[in-house]
């Protein structure tokens, strides 16, 4: 039987991984990226890259599945927003 | 000495949590948060909120920093997310 604190993680591991779900399917339609800042988006695809190279490195499925995802949904956030800055220097 | 991995998780947790600070002071400035999505906010806060009550209960004081640290900034970002939508509907 999971403990709470078992329980407290894997809630948590969802709705910070699941959090970027919605800003990028906003991103997506508007294509407006202005108010998200690019060294956010950067510092976060790093860190995020770095939580799932520590989660293979350490064998936590977990950290692993959750990084995983997060990542994929960051980077189409910093695609979008490269884009759109590229576009505006154009 | 640490090994790779404990070095990898440490510099994740710096980054995914100073991710939101130029972030933070950038809408601190512009005051403008309409790219900024409030699903992705409330996500978030919430399950930062719930990483940093684990890391309480297990008693993981890297967890409780990193996590409270960011519950922190995001929570500016939340806030100045919700300022921003009510002084609108005004």
């Amino acid at each position: 039987m999971p403990g709470i604190f078992d329980v407290t993680g894997l809630v948590a591991a969802f709705l910070t991984t699941m959090a970027f779900l919605p800003q990028v399917i906003q991103t997506w339609r508007s294509r407006s990226t202005a108010d998200l800042n690019l060294g956010m988006l950067l510092a976060l695809s790093t860190g995020v890259a770095l939580w799932f190279v520590y989660g293979l490195g350490t064998g936590q499925v977990p950290v692993i599945l959750a990084n995983g995802a997060t990542l994929m949904l960051v980077m189409v956030l910093l695609t979008l927003k490269l884009r759109d800055r590229f576009a505006r220097a154009a």
